[in-house]
């Protein structure tokens, strides 16, 4: 089988060491180990009815719940098929600029949706100055993935002044406090587009719910290109439950708050393994051995699934993404990975 | 509210009249009235902890049940977010054509896919002959909505060896024997894309699900194009399920075969209507008064939904689409038709 660009399949690791799926302990993607919230689970159940009829088109319920949430009116809001969908749409505007600046290392899926319109990238490290210009986009995660960077507000603010379109994908700000987000100024920007996702923080993967906040203009274009009922009503009254769903929400924040310090010591007091200093729920960890092999160990004698990151050309081997997991899973992490890096590798 | 321009917009029909929208009696969506198959639900509901997986964005399982189907390869046919997602990419190839042609009364969202690309549209009348051209595309429904009228299949194989590229929408082709579908012929023709739904004979419009077939190189194409999760786990599954139901297609055979003639019969003896014969799940009808006043009548004396056809330019206010429903429900528009067609219209 392939090896997949992204984190979370799971069936290709269980094909490789022969053992089924639900036997992976899975690090590699970064979604909340608390699981799918009961209440999304419940608000399916109830509304299985509802499939024998279209969504509503306007998506009004869910964009009026957001809309309050956000404290923005409903037109600067559209839910997608997952912020996956959403980000087809708004590499489609950066390609129609004489380029887009990224941020390397990037999300593999960045370069799919780019390259579909033609757009002309531009691969800026991370840690440069950016040189904007009012012909030029710019496409970031915030915080970044795998990196776990938290790009501070004020600077993507004065990009804004720089670019002609800045889109922010905020698929893990979920996981930091509300004021990391830029929504708040969204009203000021004509210019910015601002992607969230419900998968990692509420474990909805297979559901597909995301949503793009951008100016109402935007808003009506990118419903004219895509189909009338790209959400589908399940993911949509899922989202609806756990947006309201507050005690999962503490659940998790009391959760992570405690597991990330201890798992980022931890990974810290290995030899060969330096994690960076992350701040939302997965830590990017550089590794003086080669990942593909600590990769291949771990599946092997723990049935534990890291993220390689040979996906992210500027990383290659010396690299692995691992999710914050719960307290005693993230401890069966480090037991697996303190005894295979004690193991000789022939 | 707005006027819908597609059928199945009951919240709209419910807000026109003061009910809820469940007591509404809707004729105007062309949905299989058995409902969804209790196989579907049951799939569902043993999958939901799946939610928290990422789906196989391969969708190797539901791709390999189609291609079994169809007695395909699997690399021939791409799952999408119901059928409509794929329009937009088959669109999108269609806009790259000097012209794409047509047939017109036409299914709104085949406008709406045609300019998000900028296609150049050619309205060609269901009844003219083809001229086709080797620089120009085709864009049909087959059987044909809202007319209900089935395309000979050679008449479109010749139309293959005329245009560059032609897409056949075979969204209720599920209704009629299989051997009217093109296909069988897939592998002959490289410029032929057939797209297929699974919500109209599975009442699943709620789900998303459609998939289509095409020759391998293309399907590669527009997954690149289109974000890798754009099926969500729940539809995969479901329709997995209803692919295997043979009981639930034997049920709705049963169905459709007595209620078409009847239904059929039963309009053309109402004055001042002339249904037109269709072949599928539906008739579209000319009334000799406005329909958007029997539209009206209809819903507020009966709570009956008609679909009128201002949305079709080619039609307007002299002809409504009604959904062949079961035999009690096709009693009461029935009865509801002839009290109106009684009243005076002041």
């Amino acid at each position: 089988m392939v090896r997949p660009t992204h984190g979370g399949n799971v069936s290709w690791a269980a094909g490789l060491v022969g053992c089924s799926p639900s036997a992976i302990l899975d690090f590699s993607a970064s979604i909340n180990p608390l699981g799918t919230p009961k209440s999304a689970i419940d608000a399916i159940q109830a509304h299985l009815p509802r499939l024998r009829d279209y969504p509503d088109p306007n998506y009004s319920q869910v964009r009026s719940m957001l809309a309050q949430i956000h404290q923005l009116s409903p037109d600067w809001i559209l839910p997608g098929n997952g912020s996956a969908e959403l980000l087809t749409w708004a590499c489609w505007d950066l390609a129609e600029l004489d380029q887009t600046m990224l941020f390397v290392p990037a999300f593999g899926d960045y370069f799919r949706a780019l390259n579909a319109f033609g757009a002309k990238i531009q691969r800026v490290p991370i840690e440069a100055n950016l040189e904007g210009s009012r012909s030029s986009g710019l496409l970031l995660n915030n915080p970044h993935n795998p990196t776990g960077k938290l790009f501070d507000r004020g600077l993507i603010q004065e990009q804004l002044d720089q670019f002609a379109l800045v889109v922010v994908d905020e698929a893990f700000m979920d996981f930091l406090p509300p004021d990391q987000s830029l929504i708040s100024e969204i009203e000021r920007y004509p210019n910015l587009v601002i992607l969230r996702s419900l998968t990692k923080f509420y474990a909805l993967p297979g559901l597909r719910f995301g949503y793009a906040i951008a100016h109402p203009d935007r808003i009506k274009t990118w419903q004219q290109r895509r189909d009338p009922w790209s959400v589908n009503t399940l993911a949509e009254v899922a989202a609806e439950a756990v947006l309201q769903d507050y005690e999962f929400q503490k659940q998790t924040f009391d959760w992570l708050n405690a597991a990330r310090p201890q798992l980022f010591e931890e990974l810290k007091a290995i030899g060969g393994l330096s994690p960076l200093p992350g701040v939302a729920n997965y830590f990017l960890v550089r590794s003086e051995r080669s990942v593909t092999q600590l990769q291949k160990q771990l599946l092997e004698h723990d049935k534990i699934l890291i993220r390689d990151c040979l996906s992210f050309a500027e990383l290659g081997d010396r690299y692995f993404r691992i999710a914050i997991r719960l307290p005693a899973e993230n401890q069966r992490l480090i037991d697996g990975l303190t005894s295979c890096l004690l193991t000789t590798i022939s």
